[in-house]
């Protein structure tokens, strides 16, 4: 590590932390955004709210680096002792600021509330801090700085430590950086680990552009690609050209690049051929529903989901004939294409898709063991049906499934358009 | 926090620890492990493979503490350096162990592979320090011990971090702990933190018998009570103390406690009154079907959940008149009623639950902005309707309402029986 380089290090306060009851997210989140400015990140650290404890090490980093960002403790109950620890470290006085005290109010007043007397208190601040205003939360962050050395404290709620870092602390380190470094994540799913690499083949190709990470979990391998350079432009033309490589070899398997989900990429298909969805699901138990429904705009294309838990909701809802239960069981080839098709109809949509399986730990049998799974869609090429072997707890099963029922839909689609 | 407590420290080493590819998930096990014998951690520490960075944290870690646990970088990789700079630091000679040679042999032998050459290193260790044999894997632990302080090093693999220090480290620290630590959760929703703590009012009473944290996210507020005391029995008669003391102030906001969920607590009414549900969704598009089917067993009393996004669907599947979405929108108390009694009816189960409203970003106007919603219970006793006003993103809206949902049915489950 070049000693030259703007060193930051984080501090994460809070009993919840410290005593293992929460797990520390933010460090992650702070880290990876300053890692893309070429800015490093040298120490975490994590104490409870303890006055000592807080002083102590924000000297100790101080020591150490040029810049401390700090969260936790900045609520408004009586454990949060940050704000107090640093006011006192900083020799500050207090004073109220009245932009935070009308964003409070008007916070709120959109819930329609009136304002506790409590939650004003977070209105009081340091007068030797710089106030960082705080659109996603009643606590402001706070700016202290000294011999040209930063503390930056931060409310702990991850969703405004994202909003005030983007906001007010990247547009201040950014010029401390001196290379930038930028990621690409593609994500497979439906291949096992070592069937993809054996696919892909030697990455000495890869790596003459990139390093290269791959990070399997139940639902899907993900393959990292981390690009340096001097600008934006080169670290996306080195990212594009492995990307490029990679999709010679495996593009059927990556149904995504960094934030876009199978669903978006689903969405996608759909409303561009203008056709529409309806979902029949068993073991998942609404999952699939819910996943095509967490995208804006959804209600464009997907029109129904039926939850058909019972097998007389199977009869009643999708027309599954009782007579094909009977002969196969609940779980078989043979009640998912009547599912698929069945809901296709009810719903009068062009595509149908279904799920039916044992979720486990309960309900299993010599010859349906738990994790058997059998999903179909239905589309005016016909139905394809599949059949899956899963191994995990109830939960992992459910989500495994889901997987599998949105990456058979996307290849449909796919081969379709 | 007494003077007299033995104390232990955390350090993670790995470089993909600090560079936040990889989160941290050793400190939260070993600290709750430890917190249970009394023994507290009073701080995290997480740096990269760097001697210097090494060296230094575990010597501020030894000023402050009487022991110090470290994992990570105690592999055969090049940059696994924590064994050589340890030894170092207690000056210590190198030694080779037979038993971890033997050990390692037989491990590689077992997966029917040739000992590498380079897995042999994992048999050198340093004379000063004491061996912790590792049986699931090929680095062994290592305590250094200088003044009656002590440095346990293990590798980085949680699986190996688990196993060593449930053989190694708790036998050898158990008759430090002074006092026996028990937590308790207790979770609340549908009442936000400042006005929960109103409820409850001054918290001396509760902190006579136990410290108490408040842990709020956007699907409720959790209150955690953290009772010491000599032995299991003290500790547990001081939680139940102080969570009597808080139900006589607000029981009724208290869905679950520990690791019980909403759905698990609602499925246990259920069943102790053998009754069945089925469920209406339109914006939360299958989310509280599938928390519900998350509970094993939930087949007993979930019948059926129908997503009816369009409004075709919520007349098909629901009978919902389209004279009422005409008059009132489908957002609208009335269509959440008509939806709850009409997925009853169709299930023929003792309990209909129903939501609709407008998750966002679109599809908001100025009379029902984004993050109404309604949702109503029908049972045996009429139909309840609430109207709530959510604020977040459209996947946190969709998370919102469906806990406000199981929320409103867990009412009325609990005034039922």
């Amino acid at each position: 590590m070049q000693p030259n380089l703007y060193k930051v290090e984080i501090l994460i306060i809070g009993n919840e932390i410290i005593t293992g009851l929460v797990p520390d997210t933010n460090s992650g989140v702070i880290t990876r955004r300053l890692e893309m400015l070429g800015i490093p990140v040298t120490r975490h650290v994590a104490v409870g709210d303890e006055e000592e404890d807080i002083t102590d090490a924000v000297q100790q980093a101080l020591a150490r680096v040029d810049c401390v960002i700090l969260t936790g403790g900045l609520g408004a109950t009586h454990d949060d002792i940050t704000k107090r620890v640093l006011a006192q470290m900083f020799d500050s006085a207090w004073v109220t600021d009245e932009k935070v005290k009308r964003q409070i109010e008007k916070l709120f007043r959109a819930r329609e509330m009136e304002t506790p007397q409590a939650a004003y208190l977070q209105a009081e601040v340091p007068e030797q801090a710089t106030v960082l205003y705080n659109a996603k939360g009643t606590a402001p962050g706070l700016l202290f700085e000294k011999d040209g050395r930063r503390v930056y404290c931060l409310p702990g709620v991850p969703l405004e430590v994202e909003y005030l870092l983007e906001t007010h602390i990247v547009p201040h380190l950014e010029p401390m950086g001196t290379v930038k470094m930028q990621h690409r994540i593609l994500k497979t799913t439906g291949v096992p680990e070592s069937t993809l690499w054996e696919e892909i083949g030697p990455v000495a190709a890869l790596e003459e552009h990139v390093k290269v990470a791959s990070l399997p979990s139940h639902l899907g391998v993900r393959i990292r690609f981390t690009a340096t350079g001097k600008d934006w432009q080169e670290t996306a033309a080195k990212l594009d050209a492995a990307e490029k490589l990679l999709r010679q070899k495996i593009d059927h398997h990556i149904f995504a690049v960094d934030d876009e989900t199978l669903e978006d990429r689903i969405g996608n298909l759909l409303k561009k051929s203008q056709k529409t969805l309806a979902v029949a699901e068993s073991c998942t138990g609404g999952l699939i529903a819910h996943r095509l429904t967490t995208v804006p705009g959804s209600s464009d294309y997907f029109l129904e989901g039926a939850v058909t838990y019972s097998n007389e909701a199977k009869q009643a809802r999708l027309g599954v004939d009782p007579a094909l239960i009977e002969a196969h069981g609940a779980v078989s080839p043979e009640v998912a294409i009547a599912m698929a098709e069945g809901i296709r109809r009810q719903a009068g949509s062009e595509f149908g898709l279904s799920v039916t399986g044992i979720a486990g730990p309960t309900g299993g049998t010599a010859h349906k063991p738990v994790g058997l799974t059998f999903i179909a869609v239905s589309g005016p090429q016909g139905t394809r049906c599949e059949r899956f072997l899963l191994h995990q707890d109830r939960v992992r099963n459910q989500q495994r499934a889901a997987q599998a029922a949105l990456n058979l839909l996307r290849l449909y689609l796919f081969d379709e358009s």
